[in-house]
């Protein structure tokens, strides 16, 4: 009989790793900085998923490698996500008062202290990789290309370059092509960088590390298809947020350029194709498989 | 006859040899993500005197190290300088519509492109500094060891921690501990960094690096003293600011605290301290007393 791989419990487990190690990625807030520490924890610990942490673990385990030494790597790209979150969410950008059913951070600090705050986690994140240089088994050369893979998906040349490309886009007709070139940009960069680091620092071949990022790429297209998907059909409980909100603000989805069905069609190939780039691995890459396959009956 | 050092000729030289690289360092702003790169630029070249990257490289032959290989991370400080101060000009900070006589990154390209200018400079200065890898004579080991040091200067541990001290002590009864505390961090940090990089870089040894370190932390401080003296008696068109904006805006200042005198007896001994750290040093370290001295005279 097959074996049913529990996601669920899966993805909690990893929660719960992820989560430990954060705590003590930054210090408790005292002394003068502390306004800044108490935002950016405010912020860390806001109920993520965790899931470009639990990209990079898995991923090192899926090339045969020990996750557990890697931890500050898949800690640093909470940061880095987490930092976009809170810039993304200022005054100035899509304004929003509510982020996960809580308030926004420049909504609690103000935005002065939610600018900085952003920006000491992104700093932040560049020290957590770099630090793996004091565990032992890291080669200097590996950790530098890791944060190299870092800057390029987080950066002007990834989610940055996504950022703005849809500041300047919700004013404008846009075909599906420039949508999709935003949200591999904004989205899938870091998503894809998560494996790769991964698998890159677990050691992974170079034809390894390279089929775990093409992953990374179809599985940040159908989550982000599925997740415009849910902005219409979705439940208000369960995603924390008013579904429509996307069509309120003139967001350009998949949806509203393409339709529900193809769309939906849409999502299904990416899944495939993400599938498809995990054939050659074995039991270790079910977490990945199972997944993108969760993408296509996601609720939140 | 005791040759006199010509600092005028030597900043305006090696000003000239860093903006040629920062001139590379982001690509000319096309496609779609060009109104970051345009932005990103336009504050890179509004005008910066280059400090950082030039402490940086003389560093680096104070050690008795070649700079060129090391321009990269010179270049990495000017990105990181950029970006502060296009973040601390937003209108939720400092909310400063000119710099230098130009109209401030948001005041041109808008608040949210500023925003993500600022972010996409922070990132990319990171990825500068990694590229060392691809020079020869470099030890990995020791690029990270650079990289860990402008993580610490720039983030929450400096300049974002300074910032924030600066704008919880903006309404507050301040004592001049915590004002010269929150320079050490807000400016004190990257200069330092800048000649602790630059020495590290260029081969010297744990305690002429160390020493460098120090020159910068008085350099800094006697910088700041001396930049608050200049705000009640410089020459607004020297100054490219209007002078008594400091007092205006309620800024906690060296004179504010101290008084004219004891400001410029405390500036004059940090320059004094700053030298003595030069000591050690020959003919290469002219340039870093010459710049130490300028301090006392300066007048923009």
């Amino acid at each position: 009989m097959h074996e049913v791989f529990d996601l669920k419990l899966y993805l909690a487990e990893r929660k719960r790793e992820v989560e430990a190690a954060l705590e003590t990625s930054l210090p408790p807030p005292t002394g003068l900085q502390r306004s800044i520490i108490e935002a950016a924890r405010y912020s860390l610990f806001a109920g993520g998923k965790r899931l470009r942490p639990i990209l990079c673990l898995t991923a090192a385990e899926v090339v045969g490698g020990d996750s557990r030494p890697i931890m500050p790597a898949a800690c640093a790209l909470e940061m880095i996500h987490t930092y976009s979150l809170i810039h993304d969410d200022l005054p100035a950008m899509d304004n929003d008062d509510y982020r996960r059913g809580q308030l926004t951070n420049h909504k609690v600090y103000g935005e002065a202290i939610a600018i900085l705050a952003g920006d000491a986690l992104m700093t932040e994140a560049f020290e957590l990789v770099a630090r793996l240089q004091d565990a032992p088994g890291q080669s200097p050369d590996r950790i530098l290309r890791a944060i190299r893979i870092l800057v390029k998906a987080a950066g002007y040349r990834g989610m940055i370059g996504g950022q703005a490309i849809d500041l300047e886009c919700e004013n404008l007709e846009t075909d599906i092509a420039t949508v999709e070139y935003m949200h591999v940009h904004k989205t899938g960069a870091l998503l894809s960088a998560s494996l790769e680091m991964g698998a890159l620092l677990g050691g992974g071949s170079p034809e390894d590390t390279a089929r775990l990022r093409r992953y990374g790429h179809h599985f940040g297209l159908a989550f982000q298809i599925t997740d415009d998907l849910l902005d219409i059909e979705g439940d208000a409980v369960e995603m924390g947020k008013k579904p429509g909100s996307d069509a309120a603000r003139n967001k350009k989805t998949y949806p509203a350029l393409l339709g529900m069905v193809r769309s939906k069609e849409s999502a299904r190939e990416h899944v495939e194709q993400a599938l498809q780039e995990l054939a050659a691995f074995g039991a270790a890459a079910e977490p990945l498989r199972a997944l993108a396959r969760y993408l296509l009956v996601r609720r939140a």
